[in-house]
């Protein structure tokens, strides 16, 4: 790529070129493209063309809805590369895990176009009384009106194409604000939407200022509100939004649970990708480690020694594990967390040397209630490590916190799974994983501060959805 | 019952009296009962007790619920004709309407416990991709937390039920704010509510006065606002419901069309019912009828033929059809909608002689876009009759309106079944009945500005539910 | 119950007298009831009105057949001591076992009676390929025609309500052949079934003896037949059936492993009752137990000091754990199984001593391949103890047989665990309990050898239901 | 395709050439290709390698069976040209009707694919009794063993299809026998089958002479018969099956109804195809018409005129409409039919001038029961037209036969819709078209005479799955 490409605004199916808004990747400040904000008129375009696309869209056979959903699966497929690169490159994000993310959106892709067939339907007896006699009910699921999506920089395509792919699948037109540090790669899937024959007006991807994410919010031709991004910004929505829908997936200070009954050694390279995979920068980022005392010293030990070989480099250089945050202002905060963590008592293990956006992988024992990296959402390569004696008391110490994302728990014994899985409040329990462990076609999404609704393709269409029923 | 019984509020188990709260029979003015507001004090020791008793409801079995709703559900049967009593005089609801209205929340009761066996789970593959090889996933829904419910005058018993049944089946402790006319049939409800083993704080009835419910509304210890009233109160409420999820069940102006394939004499029956049971003060009463041209003649003929063999009198007379409506202020604003109707150009064809508020069958021709009776949602004993040529064009009368909750058509046309379904804008088509026909294990809710979210029992259940997957 | 009482054959509404059939208390061989031989006019009619009722089965409604079942498990609840004696002295049933019976048999009317509001329904999209466009399908599951039933003496009443009450919930006529040695219970069902509305036909219980169970199976009037039993009797009715479907319940060796996970003492008690409640004249009778070698010393001193105190009595008496076997034939058979195993190795801990019909609680080690007491269905109070060192070794050994009903696993593994439920042959794998238990609402049946199809209310239900579609 | 090629037997991952079985073009006596018999020894040797690759099998992930079933869609969409070729000449079906079928069968591998994916699973509550307290059940649906297949001459690829691609979506081994007459198209799906990394064992496909269907019938190593053709060849396997499951797909003589609410020349085209595509040879070939007496002289007119229109030729080329039947015994026997229906009172309205095996389209009024081309299934193109005055009675005649599979009915009356798909004894009602309409994933399957069970590829895989529980 020794050129610098043109990625215009996807509005209802036009090209448009705004203000300029180069992307630069974090790692070496190079731009990776040109991507252009949309300003009012473009916008006002999309959700009017959106608007109008609404009987089209409900109209459609759930064999155009296939085709279209299949047509973009396959075409990423083909694109995996170029799109890895774009990705690795916007979001400094390691290759590798770039292609993963890829290949999950592939999934999502294929995952919706099996759904777009299977919308709920149910028929039901009504005559469970006389007064029903001979009656019966035939509820469909119809589109509810256009969607407004805002996603964030940390999984540019698969978090926007959480959105993209069900609303086609549901029927609904979506206008899809991605994040302005990150918006080429869902620039790059537009092109694809666009070789399908949805009708012009079912998807637009306009990256725009943060204002412009209020205006979705208040903007009443929505008829559901979908956001992914952090608490602070997502929980004021939700009272803004006036009538429509609001589904909220927020982060937390997801935690893991490592009880007595394993073979510690078995965990770690699991833990290692819980805890450093895309420098953390992970809504279910593995946080709270919380370790059976028995373990902690060989935990540590073995822990340490896996994290002193990651390959920190380029994003986008094969062999590459880790590298640097999306931006100084994180990686600052981040820093400050773990010397206020310090300051408070707490012991860093692998002491992080900043560099600029470079945070180094950060292990903090002795971190307690009242420390941001024990009680925020750090968004960075951070953990506490903490032993227990206990697995009662494990689970009192990750209900402990305002955020209820998932969880992982490592345990053979099914009276520990029973309980985690009935006492744990979040919305996943992850048996024998970290919490960072996620199938596109799960219900995904977290209790407490931590979100509203659930993602997942089928779930995430249920709220693009309105029932009606046919009493007969 | 000659003399006058005390109804005490239900709070958490403990029957309380405060500031005494006469409730009035609207039709002769005699007391019906003494009810009693909550105040703060008791409010809170309601909200409280119901947070403590969250893990014992959440730990309850299926057969522990199914046991409390069953005896509930038998013992309303026993109650009977004592309770349709109490209902017909506080709600001025003719007295075989009431015991309708008690037969199904026996009904919605039997649902309920037949649901809390029921509880959905999933058990789901997640070996889509090499990634999940060998792990399933296990759905199942929680109790999210305590239940705020609001209800309404109209039916005093059955919707107070449409949120605490649906609450004690899906484990949630619930604090229920009865309308302060008609709280007596959720009170002596709540008698035999104490019978049960349930926990104290799994049920609290609070009449209270109108500023608790916003304060209910903006209570963060609530997890679920279930509001069952009038638009104009209902929709500020969701944005001020904080982090809390908010159901609404509000009301329209709802519409009946009949075909030019039915026999017009046939439907007369139904129509007189859904346009003037309990003096049209429904959600889903049938107010904008719109009829073939050919059949406009006869229908109307009919119609006021039948509408004047209705039998005025005492709501606890068994012979009553139609009596007065709630209260004075009610009658009054009917009346003045009617002359607006009238001097702008509407016809009357049974001129109301309003009599306190004894507002007589109304019926208008003439009516559109722009008169009240027309456009809002009436709540008394008023319809329109609209004639048209083509079911296209009936259709379209019935979305252009801000409501779209329920709709009536009468038809033997599949052609004319299937565009009823997927083009009306409502919650609910009901074929060859009026709109006002609703069973209780239906899901059952508005859309546009009728409401949010559905009731239904389990539909209902799914908003105090929270899912949770185990990712094995 | 001083006076004999007559317990008339119930043909289709018909009380009907036949050549007397006396049943004889196994314990003492006193006369509990005399019921009545049906010959073949009293066959024919019974079916001819079964054929005749068939529509009007068809045509209930749900509230119909959960009306008629609710009474009938309300009614049993009423006559629960009267029913339980007959049960008991019958079929020489502890008291405590024959009321826990018809506590059963009350539990399955009801999941009937809920059932039969809840038939199948699916409606499908059917526009997944152009062909389709606009297409959906509506399924409706249809009551297939009359069925046989053939029940046998050890449930006398809850193996006869699994057939009846799935029929009526279907909407299927039925006619049932009990058990001639137990008919009583099931006659005196009849009599509550009599008070309901159901259409005469609907039901009709029949003593008879064995030929006509071969006439059953040949009648081209039936269109399921349903037969609980033994393997040798089931297995060739299937290929005497000719166009109509059959379901065999059968019996088997059934097993539970004792993992070295569990605390050998807690699970004393429920091994005591899997093996010799009723006698182990149970299906699901747990036979052969395969016990951790280091649990094995403590194993056996607990569970032969447990079995020890059994209390051995009268079936009448409340106080009685274990009593006689259904006939002499039957303890003959047992007693010669038991000689077989001694004579080639086997070790008996707990000698039998049979007196007459009664054979005492017997204790089996070295049991191995080529005995009858671990090859075959014992049907009667003898189990086998094995010990094994290894999970993967009692798993190998449970499926090395040609029975597979259910098993028990006690163990906290989740390893051990996914093992036993993916790798064992058997219908239920029940975890931390004996293979005896059975949940009425809960599929049943079992593989190889022990059976073709499930029961349990709506699985017994799909087998006397058509799938139909409309494709609308 | 100037030289013939070899179409080697398909044995468990083996080609393997036999005695010689040259598949000749019925239309002009050429060589289409050559296949060959299996013997004993490679049926044997089949039917071992599928046993020893059943545990394989049922360990496959979704996604290896998922890419396996896509991967065969997809070349097959590449082979469409070539297999319509195969496939037209050896059954003589017009090349479109051919390429419809191969179409149909990617398509049936797709939806396999899907739900390979989507096997049933339950998880339920068993606390419904205080007995199983904290107790809920996991139901999985594990693959039952391998399947024994036997698909037709008719839809030579596509019903061997329906029964491939669920056994390997369900995780079974099937031996599949096609017709010996046309075993080309599936030998060439064989390829591509043997293409996916499926076990060796997986799928064996089988020309063997008519002794081996019996042979499969009896083998006890086979779980599942599962049966496509003649109900005079099916319904004796039922009695010979021994203790495996048996599924019928059996014949029947469909009927039409064509309402007096319809425009009648509407429906003539759809008509026209039921009545003759592929010469009749269909199972749900639309044999006897039903049609209003106000519109049989204009149905007749209009059928007749449209049936001369027909193209008659060769079956590889476009343009033709009908070509010949498969061979002349069938030929000979339909024409004896039609001179039976004339001789007893009929009257033949496009008198047949059978030429070798061309039967040309025929139609016949004045049929009646009691002539085979009435009662019987004519399996060629020959129709009946019986008018009639009131819907019921035309109800009444369609159901007045042994057969029931499919019936299409013309109406737009809501009331005529639910009294056919209420009444009529079939498996399947299809709405404004004719009963020759199916959609691969709809249930598909006869009651009476025409068969036992459905297909329909999840339908299909519930009787190659075997429920098991675990009782947690």
């Amino acid at each position: 790529m020794s050129t610098i490409h043109d990625f215009p605004i996807f509005a209802a199916g036009e090209w448009i070129k705004g203000n300029p808004l180069p992307v630069i990747n974090p790692y070496d400040g190079s731009i990776v493209g040109n991507a252009f904000l949309a300003d009012d008129t473009v916008y006002e375009m999309a959700v009017i063309k959106a608007k109008e696309s609404q009987t089209k869209m409900a109209l459609l056979s759930s064999h155009d809805k296939y085709t279209a959903l299949m047509h973009i699966a396959s075409r990423l497929r083909e694109e995996l590369e170029t799109l890895s690169l774009i990705l690795s490159r916007e979001a400094a994000k390691p290759l590798k895990y770039a292609r993963a993310e890829v290949q999950r959106s592939i999934q999502t892709f294929i995952v919706a176009a099996e759904e777009s067939k299977r919308l709920p339907r149910e028929y039901i007896a009504l005559d469970w009384t006389p007064i029903g006699e001979k009656r019966e009910g035939l509820i469909k699921y119809f589109p509810s009106g256009i969607v407004a999506g805002i996603s964030p920089f940390n999984f540019p395509l698969n978090l926007a194409v959480h959105k993209i792919a069900p609303a086609i699948a549901a029927g609904c037109p979506i206008v899809l604000k991605p994040a302005s540090s990150t918006p080429l790669s869902s620039l790059f899937l537009a092109k694809i939407i666009a070789e399908t024959a949805l009708p012009k007006g079912a998807v637009s991807i306009l990256p725009m200022n943060r204002d412009f994410a209020d205006r979705m919010v208040t903007d009443t031709r929505f008829s559901l509100l979908s956001f992914t991004g952090s608490p602070e910004v997502g929980w004021p929505m939700k009272n803004k939004a006036g009538k429509k829908k609001t589904v909220l997936e927020l982060g937390g200070n997801a935690a893991v649970i490592i009880s007595s009954s394993v073979k510690v050694e078995e965990v770690i390279p699991k833990c290692i990708q819980g805890a450093f995979a895309y420098q953390g920068q992970i809504c279910i980022h593995a946080q709270r480690f919380f370790v059976h005392e028995k373990h902690m010293p060989v935990f540590l030990d073995m822990f340490l020694e896996a994290t002193s070989r990651l390959v920190i480099g380029a994003p986008d250089d094969d062999k590459t594990d880790f590298t640097c945050m999306i931006d100084n202002k994180n990686a600052e905060r981040v820093e400050e967390w773990i010397h206020q963590a310090e300051s408070e008592g707490a012991e860093i293990l692998m002491r992080p040397n900043r560099a600029g956006n470079l945070v180094h992988p950060t292990v903090i024992v002795n971190a307690r209630k009242g420390m941001n990296v024990y009680d925020e959402e750090v968004f960075g390569p951070v953990i506490t490590v903490t032993p227990f004696s206990d697995f009662d008391e494990a689970v009192l110490m990750v209900n402990d916190s305002r955020f209820g994302l998932q969880a992982g728990v490592f345990t053979d014994s099914q009276t520990e799974i029973d309980k985690a899985f009935h006492e744990l409040e979040v919305g996943s329990v992850i048996l024998n994983d970290v919490p960072t462990l996620r199938f596109d076609h799960m219900p995904y999404g977290g209790v407490k501060d931590s979100g509203l609704g659930r993602e997942g393709v089928k779930y995430a269409m249920m709220d693009m959805l309105e029932p009606r029923i046919l009493v007969k």
